[in-house]
């Protein structure tokens, strides 16, 4: 590694800076004579980086190629590939998720949830627990949501991806969900990162709506830390400063990821655009741009949602979406992941453009 | 109130909405042909505008004088004042909390402890569970954390302000806390918000980083929300696109927010300049536009902090600090709380120009 | 219109701006008891808008239905077509401009200039004036590089886009020039807007790194009120907080733009990217989310460019990129103009795989 | 200099690299066998750090004590002052710059020009030529707005400053104004910056409101570069996400700009509030961060003000704020540049609280 100090240190204060390169196993040389360029020798371990970044005279660490962190591309670890349910995201297959914002009721997720498998689709979303900016918004369905997800997902054979944001609700989340999602508002929330992570499911990690990559990067190795290794990550729009979309979706940091990191990256371009019309334009960007898969909001009545409504498409979008996600995933060689589920027998109409 | 709702709405999709006003027992009336403007006359509680607010159809609530949401100052509630050990925030008050990024060691905690007594300051800051972007960053020393600051406490009678991360650490951290710290990264940890108001000690809730003045006092909300008004707001700077500071201090905000609410805001320049040479001049400035006290990060010996160590100042400039805070707020007839520990008879030279 | 003002006005305060309503010709009714909604009934005309937004007493104007502004897409004005040499952008038509960042040598940029037209795009870009953040980078080669532009031009057929900073210079400019581009930091030099609308010449208009879409829309509105129509949108990225992209492509931005204005609207990667390797995926989601086109810096030796060398792609890549859009584009419906240059007949191994 | 390069370019790629150093005049080494960092010796000056920057190879240039850029502070060049009539910014000189946004009437005017003499103020701002976001707004009154500037300056003994927007308006405008305003969207118009440098009167140059610190300091180095030293920086707010405020006042850019550079800062806490009831707290923020001097629009009738009525600030609140400007500053030993004009002299009730 190569780091980069402080201007103008005095030797009493580099002495315990050498000392802690020492004792994490480096030989350590000052490349210039400003003593400003220390170059350190050594096998080192993923711990590393961020113990010299967080030390006061170190500005940066500036090469990091032998950083050994979890989530890193390299040629021992290329594609991970996550399988929920019948979809699977990374080394070339692309999935989608699609559902409500949150789980209202039965019937009508069960509607739903054969609906979008009549799209090809087979993993149903819908928050049982909702993170809401105010208490007195509805805040979700709790306990009550997961078991209509448990009785749905029974009843159809879809799989579910369902969001948790108390780490005291883990292992019962867990039981439920086939794929357990940490929502943007909990990309900080670092004993939930690690309780989930130990749940041992799949993860879908979303970016924090503020955060930079690489906090994007390090929230996913809370996870990976604890050794489970099915990781998806979640471009779903950053905080910009233009209200003309809810976020700006970055698309930029889809393309880095897909080739800095082994894990799969998928987009939310419904919480991206936060209005219907502009969720189709922006899956299109994001399969485009490298994207492993969608998570997409969907809605049989948006106007009575009682969350989210106004950015959920209808279901005859979301065949519209999945017939052009198939076309643009083709481009490049990669194949979009469709299953027919039991009704889909019954549709004859929607099946054959698809096949 | 005063509804400002989607344009071209069918009656179809215009009735539930009707309905759900009326259930909340209003009488509904469109001011304008097109229907996007809906009057609301009645009682209404605090839950109704951000019930309005999720409804798909809604636009905006435009008229929200009479939103009864707790943290509002009104001509019934205007200062909330928070007292703290000694120290006391809001209603004229101003206090300074100080200490180091994190617990370290006791004897080095106790000698700070010490040494911000000597400058009139009655208030430790000091974190035992930290949340780090990385996982592989020091993360506090957790309960023996919290036990050394109980053991500080005990011998030098300062009052400590020390954050909770995880919900569960809640009961544990408010035995030893006079003051309970929600940080900028868990300001949507909306579970741990509600627990830390339930513990009913006084809270300090740090501004998301990347959080709208609205999100900050929904987040207050969340607190307020559990019967628990003893809350101090804290602006530490925002995430924005340079980075000659760490983040940008939103002075604009505090003086906002000291004429919105009822509730004490201070402002934490430590993590706003990011570098130690700003924040007297960030202290400062947050001071002169109405903030009602100071959270500051100190060190005795900045180059071996294991964390933030680039941005704590010393105990002199702590000293320079308190000294121009009770000039600045006295401009506008506030007073600064200062109280001499128990060392403090002893040092008179730093007595003097305090007096 | 619907005009939203600001809370508790006093009637003195009021009759100015009734005045000015009517003076405008406008009758005008309080939809609420509390004479914070004003309904303005009458015919109106573009300048209308702003007249309103501007008056300190008025928050917004609600209903902008009517507003007449010339960029806006209604009923009859569909799709703007602008031709610039063979290419042509909008209206199902979807072209390619590209070539180096800035005009350094008459044998590079003619070498560059074939390489571009054995890829079947018939424009080609070029600085000859750049605006540089340092007075002490390389300026462009200003009058001597606008005839290296026009000899090139001569020599090969290819039409030519080139930037203009000062509008003492546009006469100059758009003599050589098909194509008069105003850059991201001229997008507020509202004289130079005016003066480039009236050099009658087809308008290339970035949009300002950190501009609204409303306040591009504006920017494109000085042009238009010259009452050249011919101007074609450019979305480049704007500024963000992460670096990992020079910009942040905003894809909603242009997909909102295709449905909002009859105006094409293009893409720049190679700014939003900042970086060679991901100028691809960047182009490609513009494209899928509507774009109409795309401008690319392209560079045979990017090492030894004078400026933004690290973003440019080589032909090789220009090639692949060519392929990639037409068929993205045809995934729409949408056709990408290709035309081979004089020296295209000697490539065929170029031209195969793209007819 | 040292300098860091890209990763991994090859001897071919070096070449032309250490090439130019040698032009420049420097003797380079490698200091590491990655060869990523170059130490460049030699005296070189100002013009070579951005050469080095442009250069594609280069990832930064580390070390810039040695940048010889003309605004940077140091041991020769302390505090440049800059006098404006009575008026002086830096080197412990503080004042205040007021008037309205647009000048529109000239009994207006002198009557505003004579209520801030009467506060003891001896600047007036007032706009002839005004940069307006929509091409429909108000322009200024041009040519006519000058020469009621200048007939009031004339009858009332104030000095003035006004915006010039377009290079061919520079001679007219510098005949009139004190000092010449360089507004905010003209922040990256070089040919702007470089034509009022040559005017050679004194220039108050505005941030732009997304630019960062460093391109800052660097519009002021185009005005810098033709030998005008007389530059006055002002901080008005940057673009945030949040919009309770019309721009987010960077008070850590101020404090850092007073020590990083030897140019007087002063900050616009009108255009950062954008409300009038947030001028006074900006106001104070920003001179206890360490600001040189304000510029506050005022208004005798906001509400028939023709542009920016919304954050100007009545004359009685003005006189408040010069009251309280006196005081902030005098805490730092520093001298707030009062001075009465012609009629202050009947207004006894005034003078004696500043005195």
């Amino acid at each position: 590694m190569l780091v980069h100090l402080r201007h103008g240190l005095a030797s009493a204060e580099l002495d315990p800076l050498l000392a802690l390169c020492k004792e994490l196993g480096y030989s350590a040389r000052f490349l210039d004579e400003g003593r400003r360029l220390l170059e350190l020798s050594g096998c080192g371990d993923r711990t590393h980086r961020t113990r010299l970044e967080d030390h006061p005279d170190v500005v940066e660490v500036m090469d990091v190629g032998d950083s050994h962190e979890l989530h890193v591309r390299s040629e021992e670890h290329e594609d991970t590939v996550v399988h929920v349910g019948a979809g699977a995201f990374g080394g070339g297959h692309v999935s989608i998720a699609a559902g409500p914002c949150s789980v209202e009721d039965y019937d009508r997720l069960l509607r739903l949830a054969r609906g979008i498998q009549e799209c090809g689709i087979s993993i149903l979303r819908g928050g049982a627990y909702k993170p809401r900016t105010s208490p007195y918004s509805f805040q979700g369905l709790g306990v009550v949501g997961l078991e209509m997800l448990a009785a749905v997902r029974e009843e159809t054979g879809i799989a579910v991806v369902t969001e948790v944001l108390d780490p005291r609700d883990v292992e019962r989340v867990a039981e439920v969900a086939d794929w357990v999602q940490i929502g943007t508002r909990s990309a900080t929330n670092f004993p939930l990162l690690a309780e989930v992570g130990r749940a041992g499911k799949p993860v879908l990690l979303k970016r924090g709506f503020g955060a930079t990559v690489r906090e994007f990067q390090l929230s996913a190795e809370y996870v990976l830390n604890t050794g489970n290794d099915q990781v998806v990550l979640c471009e779903r729009g950053v905080r910009g400063f233009d209200s003309t979309t809810r976020n700006l979706l970055d698309v930029g940091a889809v393309a880095y990821l897909a080739a800095a990191t082994h894990l799969p990256i998928i987009v939310d371009p419904s919480h991206a655009a936060g209005r219907a019309d502009l969720v189709l334009p922006l899956a299109r960007a994001g399969l485009a741009a490298g994207a492993d898969g969608l998570i997409v909001e969907v809605h049989d009545d948006p106007t009575n949602a009682r969350s989210d409504g106004e950015q959920a498409i209808s279901l005859g979008q979301l065949r519209e979406l999945t017939l052009e996600s198939k076309e643009i995933v083709m481009l490049d060689g990669r194949v979009l992941d469709i299953e027919f589920g039991p009704s889909a027998t019954h549709t004859s109409n929607v099946k054959e453009p698809i096949q």
